[in-house]
């Protein structure tokens, strides 16, 4: 085995050329076994062994930076810079992180979990050095998914403009999740196969080498068009070149020998280059290389031999009630359109997309693109859902601001993935669209306790007209309740009082609903009767229930499962202070002001005290200084 | 006067086309003649005249949409629609908009002020016209500074992929506010001039022509090469073709007949075309001309004659004192660098970028590449100084989040435009950050009451090591206050009591600490002590305040020129929640949950109560309930 022998890239560079192919193959069994147990990305690291193993045998990391786009392809990276030992803990809490972990190790310089940022990364890198007088390298690798990515493109403008030297390593493997979309894609297919290309441009070499023999005006003109025919250069790179990039390949990401004479040639040029790789996710793999969007990253445990995935079982996970409802709804509303950046898979819209396909639109990583536009089809009277995951709408808060809500467009948001994510960890966690959303006039945003209200409150936004409407629901599976035959609309921030009680009332929102529920049973046996309210609007807040409830006297716990600071708790705060009245006390059980690192959903919640047991101490302490107010 | 004929397209349409040229001379008189009073965008309206005159001419608006980027550059559209009459309140309260304003017009039919948003709104409209079977034309008007923006490219990339018709006009005035950069602009600069291309191209054409007549092998490889040469297309282009969409052009932009012929031209191809078109900014206006720069946008009045821009007198800018600080802790620390997404004068880095030209990163309109590129150069031991104006800094937020502080880079945020902006208007103000910054872990953020504490808080900025740090300043004048010889560090999370009084507490920030005093002078008057506390500090609170004032039990008053929602004084809230200690109560004044529409700031303010009446007279209700309550 040669892969024992490696323990950093001082070791790697110590085999012989010949031998990296089998190291290769030593790292697929490595992934393939170890992730079988762990899940994880196991296609977009399989696609990046020989890729990896190139640059890690020719430059010099930690001196010359590695930059990985996204960062969930890193694995190889990781095997390589002495983390094999700890692949056995691979996305679990306190163990090895799925993406490029700066407190993991030297050799992780750069951390990411959304795409397009290594670009970014490259130029502030390449600027720093040249400020400092130093001479390491800067290496971006980046997906031709993430390319497509705004600040990709922005990066590749002022890389471009400055023309420093540093190397952008295009892993071109004609996908990002879902097979991507794009002008940018079908130009990396031309660039890649249309042998029209090549071939006109070595006709037309040759024919210009021949007509000099002819003679007169003819011949004169031959050698003009010939000195200009740098400038009619081959469309092989040419949007690249555009930019301003040097460009080498398309190169076989899978041969070693060839990456790195790419490499040694790119590193001759004194600016920007770029250099593309092409690559098979999933290779070496057969059920990744055949299905590499279901294997692009793997949440439970497979078998090996048979490529078959666990699946758990019970109820359904809301991406696919949102999924099936929206179908629902679309089969009566004409209007309904689905948009979304590069998810259709993990947004449940892939049924969606086969019974609609002239009303689902892909629009790549580009969520700016996606709000604004959305924005734009629903100035134009249709009824837009755009679909995107809570991390991921980040990217488009100007969007929302700027054109969605000012304009008081009626847009539909399917806000997945809100709430802790798990094992992605800290660049995925849905904690902050409560406080990035509910300051923006005009919005409305709810959350429900279980898929039968998700249901509701799809109907409730595709009944609204009057503007912005945003549901958000977790990544976790339904609660199993009962289905209603038909969908009825809410009304407009009205909530629901699911359990009587008068020694303190919860607030609580989504999967909290049932936390506190559990809670307030766990009090019981103690004879304390706990109130919990179901607070599923956001914004506009109860306001009838609220004031009620401050006249009552009765002492609040808001629970959410999301950041404390700008949250729901925040939002109930600033309507007493700014209505005069006071309930008896108000407290707040939500996620700190810390990032949460990867774990389990459950772990996540156990660390910022939102169980059941938690919340029950809280408010078993809050009832007794309520009796000792009474007394 | 043709211009006196014209109040809507139609009686534009009546005109002749030998008339037009006379038309667009009275339309630059009459906005040179206007502006000179009021201010506003003349330069990049002057550079639009004939565009916009083509584009009312020959296509059926609001049938037809017309999507101006930006908007600023929609006056000719505004007098060609009905609004002639209204220029004498262009920017002022109730007056005409600055900016494209869907409730002046039905002609209006898309809002912007933040750039780069056209391209997804015309792909929207052009989707939304296929769905409902109609057969409007879409028209995007962008200019090339706008061109680098990352949704723009987004957009461009899922046009060139849908194929819908549509057209984007590219008016290419080779200036976005300052002078463009990137590899885009360079690449239209090629387009523009570079005539080896066009001849080479030309040259090709003709050999080509001439060689079947040699016969034999060379005259079948011709035809062949022939028949490909369409993939060899010259660069003229190039890029958009890349892309996916057909070019045409250039074309001089201040020739109706040639742009009435391309767009037609243009008008035959079933999908999406660029119509490259050149312009001039401020054209036909020799002051304007010469200094596109400072004509872009004119804050006050001008003389004609002179071409005198009436400049205010009085203390510095905030914005100015910025720039002269930086200045002065750059000669000191070698590591600090400044970005700017476009905005080099705007953020009073002109003088910096001319003393440390290699300090200084102009990156273009692209303000999340800025953020991301700023993480890098802290993550490499840089002090990188992201001057922004607030409203822009949305566009960046999930970098903030994302790249800076989830990898706690000591990125330093010089937030200009903060609080009410003035006649810019909605799209412009500076009242969100405080709400999208301050829940976001890691983040330090402050806000001087004058221009000596400005400098303060920068030199704060420089000295701190431990993560992101962020000071927002106002668009407005310094208080004249004198300036200390050094500058002195700010203890982190410290705030100031100004004014002492114990019938009720002020926390106020930035400009609002003067506002705060001058209600406290006016209820000194009736007896009434106010005291009044420099929150400096919105993210760390001053919890050691917090608490002493909640043991006083005096009534506080938040106030802040920013949203209410999740801003300074639901901080406030949400601290006392937390750590179980209640003042006796609080109460905010800030901007409420609606978008503030153009104005003076004065005048801003005094909608949201924020002058010092309105907040003596909050406070007097305040003291005598405290007094009711003590009886």
């Amino acid at each position: 085995m040669l892969l024992e022998l490696i323990d950093s890239p001082t070791d790697l560079k110590k085999l012989a050329l010949p031998e990296l192919p089998q190291l290769a193959e030593e790292i697929r069994q490595f992934l393939i076994q170890k992730l079988s147990a762990t899940g994880g990305h196991l296609a977009p690291n399989l696609g990046v062994v020989e890729l990896t193993l190139a640059l890690h045998y020719l430059y010099d990391s930690p001196e010359d930076k590695f930059i990985f786009d996204v960062g969930h392809q890193a694995y190889v990276h990781k095997m390589l810079t002495g983390r094999q030992g700890r692949f056995d803990t691979l996305r679990q809490k306190d163990g090895l992180c799925g993406f490029v972990k700066r407190n993991e190790s030297e050799h992780d310089v750069w951390e990411a979990g959304h795409s397009s940022t290594s670009l970014s990364a490259a130029m502030g890198m390449a600027l720093a050095r040249d400020l400092k007088g130093e001479s390491n390298k800067v290496i971006a690798i980046i997906g031709d998914g993430a390319l497509t990515g705004g600040m990709a493109l922005e990066a590749l403008n002022h890389i471009g403009h400055e023309k420093r030297k540093l190397m952008v390593v295009l892993n071109d493997n004609e996908m990002s999740i879902a097979p991507n979309v794009g002008a940018i894609h079908n130009y990396l297919g031309k660039v890649r196969s249309e042998k029209i290309y090549r071939k006109a441009k070595d006709e037309l070499d040759w024919l210009l080498r021949k007509v000099p023999a002819i003679g007169g005006k003819l011949a004169r003109t031959a050698d003009r068009v010939k000195d200009s025919l740098k400038y009619l250069v081959a469309p092989d790179g040419m949007l690249f070149e555009e930019f301003g990039l040097k460009y080498f390949g398309p190169v076989d990401g899978h041969d070693v020998n060839k990456l790195l004479e790419t490499f040694k040639q790119a590193d001759n040029v004194d600016g920007p280059v770029l250099v593309h790789v092409l690559t098979v996710k999933g290779k070496g793999y057969s059920p990744a290389e055949a299905d590499s969007h279901t294997w692009h990253g793997i949440t439970g445990s497979y078998k090996i031999e048979s490529g078959q995935v666990v699946k758990p079982v019970g109820p359904p996970m809301y991406t696919e009630v949102f999924g099936n409802t929206l179908i629902e709804l679309a089969e009566r509303d004409k209007r309904i359109v689905a948009i979304t950046p590069a998810m259709p898979g993990g947004s449940g819209l892939l049924k969606f997309a086969k019974q609609f396909p002239n009303r689902m639109f892909d629009v790549g990583i580009a969520e700016q693109h996606a709000a604004t536009m959305s924005a734009a089809l629903a100035m134009e009277g249709m009824k837009p859902v755009f679909a995107v995951y809570s991390t991921f709408l980040q990217r488009a808060y100007d969007q929302v601001v700027h054109d969605i809500c000012r304009q008081n467009l009626n847009v539909i948001f399917a806000i997945d993935r809100a709430g802790f994510v798990g094992a992605d960890g800290e660049t995925h966690q849905g904690v902050y669209d409560i406080a990035f959303l509910r300051h923006i006039p005009n919005m409305v945003l709810m959350m429900p306790k279980d898929e039968n209200e998700l249901r509701n409150m799809l109907a409730t936004a595709i009944h609204y007209d009057d503007g912005p409407i945003a549901v958000r629901y977790p990544r976790i599976a339904g609660t199993g309740v009962a289905i209603d035959e038909t969908m009825t609309p809410l009304e407009i921030g009205s909530w629901e009082t699911v359990r009587e009680g008068d020694y303190a009332a919860v607030l609580a929102i989504g999967p909290m609903v049932q936390v506190a529920e559990d809670a307030a049973e766990l009090l019981k046996r103690e004879g304390i009767n706990i109130r919990v309210v179901n607070a599923r609007f956001v914004k506009p807040l109860d306001e009838k229930m609220l004031l009620a409830l401050a006249k009552e006297r009765i002492p609040l716990l808001v629970l959410e499962e999301g950041a404390v600071q700008g949250g729901l708790g925040s939002a109930i705060l600033e309507y007493y202070a700014l209505h005069g009245s006071q309930p008896v006390s108000i407290h707040i059980a939500g996620v700190p002001d810390v990032f949460v690192e990867h774990a389990t959903i459950k772990e996540q919640r156990a660390e910022s005290g939102l169980t059941a047991e938690a919340v029950a101490k809280q408010l078993a302490s809050l009832a007794v200084r309520k009796r000792q107010k009474a007394t």
